[in-house]
């Protein structure tokens, strides 16, 4: 347990340096026993719990709002030795993605979700918000890759299976529930995950398309592809940022609307496959270039994974995550610079993310910090387009109002049941992700 | 509304013949509209509702037991079109498997989850009892098909959201909690499931091996080639009574003790791929058949998929679905041997599976009908072993009572908790899935 500030300090913002508040204190428990111990401490005596992983979140759902305590995982950061005839491992909640595809990989086999913060963020943190990330279109979000869980409930009592089995139907999944929760209905102490076979061999092709309609339909053939790992899109004004911030000159000639960026990977070359499929999309391709070679696979990534720092070196943005039907892919992003132009005109949109699930990352440059109009424009709009306002980001507590715009009343009685009926004291990340009556 | 005994009867008893019981009657609305009426009725009256999708289930969970009223969806079978650009499809509860697939395979695509009951089984009754089946190991289980469901709760509210999206966290999954609670929860009347690329060249291997030990050692090389749909295992008695059976020459010489089929499937064939990788066995392989063409496909699969009927062929067994860590199976299998022998001298174990998911189907032929000894000790082994005692055939109410073997107090009090927060007046489904008290 730590009060000292200047420990306490880091624990108390987020990533985004827009979320942060006080807390009562840190605590850092080395084992789920001890886990249980504070679990069942600030149940005696009423005291919220804020759990926090690797704290790299974006809507402020891991840390405090008004003097709670801050539960850190991070110290349960055991990776077990890979299961090699099952193709599974063991860790905990605290241990980073980094550290789990690093033993993976060592073991000749790949952990399958993979996102930016891979060197802080936590299993733990990622099964509690699941995550997504590029390869979703393949290998489905966190929840898919979870076996078993063990969670300590806010009485203090243990539940779940570690390990656990992959076909396990015995009775009601709680790992399940608890992928998604964000730390309000239990907190996840260790984690049973699916590992996935190494697919060494890789192709990647970043495709110009004169804009959204021809996007979509290129996204319909390309994500036939049965070697298919990630299917990303960026719009041309976020393309022309990261090229800008990286000094590099763009490998598509001038005039696209869209760019995707399609990578294939298999255990033999998927080249033959990529490249046959770019050619079948015809006119729908003004231009593609295609990398198989390492050092060419990082340029044409470092293009799409460049674009937040591209962003933020252009000023703070407002990031908005939505998923919308791949069909409507062109609706929405006609009607959102539309949108934007009318409520804040000279406001700067700049749209990409992972084409396959519809999953855009709508950033906004020109705004104030809290003007919340576009914000809420643009999440009205993913809502009213039968998107969702929280594709992989999570609610937190930024987009806890939000959820009306999706969830019915039915629905959102259903999540309040839910959290009464793991937490009825409500001391398990108060305020966050569960709709007030 | 029907109360006609003729028509009754085909709803009260389920395919195995061992559960039956009495229904009140048979419903059979044709909307959800017309669900919500029938559940909000049986609410006003206090009346149990058994819901059924084909009846197809082997544990008893979908027949009545004592004059409830059982709830058809079968006649919820639209097959909307399928979303081409976002490789999805939206049915209703009602729709078989088949017509799935069907509707799937017009469009170039496929529906990950197949298992044998195809023509009856519908979507809404694999969804409840989150299906299993051969291409887990590839595509996970039917939880992991599932994008959205609409579901009608125990006081007639409808939740969920039908069309959802693939990457949609805006609050707790109701989908991911109700696939495998077996109609305890909510009645599923309508689903949003992705769809998976067609992968239309395939390669099957038929591997025979000198037993358990060997089979795991080829288990965690087989599973390692990213093309991998499926990794069968049948132990020589299973293989045996399947040649016999079909009165087809075992395609593998003799003296193996299991054989391992492993499929893989791709756009470009994928036999090189597996021929390297049975080459690469060595000595774990005795004996290999392998198969491009769909008749050579079909012969080496019928020996495995007629293993069910070959039993049957052979007397009533008792059928075991089980699930051990995949590195245990030997362990389990020279265990359940002896355990078997010394219940019930003179019995004789089949045990066959999806190996790659360490899920054991034990048949036990020679036993009386109500001899629950054999039963209660390979549950019980399973569950010493680590392993599940219900692995893809759900619990029903064959396996309430076993549910204590693998899970803990905390488990089950979570268990009983979600269920009165769902359902407080026990109306949907009693008896099934949740341990009582």
């Amino acid at each position: 347990v730590t009060t000292d500030p200047d420990v306490v300090a880091s624990f108390e913002e987020d990533w985004t340096g827009r979320w942060r508040g006080r807390a009562a204190c840190v605590v850092r428990p080395r084992s789920t026993d001890e886990v249980v111990a504070v679990v069942r401490a600030c149940a005696a005596h009423g005291v919220a719990i804020v759990p926090q992983g690797g704290n790299t979140g974006l809507v402020g759902g891991s840390v405090p709002r008004a003097g709670e305590v801050v539960l850190s995982l991070r110290r349960l950061d055991a990776v077990e030795p890979v299961d090699a005839a099952a193709a599974e491992i063991v860790v905990g909640a605290g241990a980073t993605l980094a550290a789990v595809q690093s033993v993976a990989r060592a073991a000749g086999l790949e952990f399958a979700v993979d996102i930016a913060p891979r060197a802080s963020c936590t299993i733990g943190g990622m099964i509690a918000t699941n995550a997504g990330g590029a390869h979703v279109i393949r290998f489905g979000m966190m929840a898919e890759q979870v076996i078993g869980v063990e969670a300590v409930c806010a009485d203090g009592s243990v539940v779940g299976r570690v390990p656990d089995l992959r076909k396990n139907n015995a009775g009601y999944h709680l790992g399940a529930l608890l992928a998604g929760s964000e730390g309000t209905l239990a907190v996840i102490t260790r984690a049973h995950l699916r590992l996935v076979p190494a697919l060494p061999e890789r192709a990647v092709a970043l495709v110009g398309v004169p804009g959204a309609a021809e996007a979509v339909q290129a996204i319909a053939a390309l994500r036939r592809l049965p070697s298919l790992v990630a299917l990303e899109i960026a719009f041309a004004e976020a393309i022309d940022l990261a090229c800008r911030f990286a000094r590099t000159e763009c490998p598509l000639s001038a005039g696209f609307g869209a760019a995707l960026l399609a990578e294939c990977a298999g255990r033999t070359s998927p080249l033959e496959e990529l490249a046959d499929a770019v050619t079948a999309l015809g006119a729908l391709a003004l231009d593609a270039a295609v990398a198989t070679d390492a050092s060419g696979i990082a340029r044409l990534w470092a293009l799409r994974e460049g674009i937040p720092d591209a962003i933020r070196a252009e000023g703070v943005p407002h990031k908005l995550d939505v998923a919308v039907p791949v069909a409507r892919i062109p609706e929405f992003e006609r009607a959102v610079r539309e949108r934007v132009a009318s409520l804040a005109p000279g406001a700067r949109v700049v749209v990409f993310g992972h084409a396959g699930d519809g999953n855009l990352h709508v950033n906004v440059l020109g705004l104030a910090a809290d003007d919340e109009a576009v914000d809420d424009a643009v999440l009205r709009l993913a809502a009213d387009l039968g998107g969702s306002i929280a594709a992989e980001h999570g609610v937190g507590v930024a987009k806890v109002r939000a959820l009306a715009l999706t969830r019915s009343a039915a629905d959102r009685a259903a999540l309040r049941s839910l959290k009464r009926a793991f937490d009825p004291a409500g001391l398990l990340n108060p305020g966050v992700a569960v709709p007030p009556d």
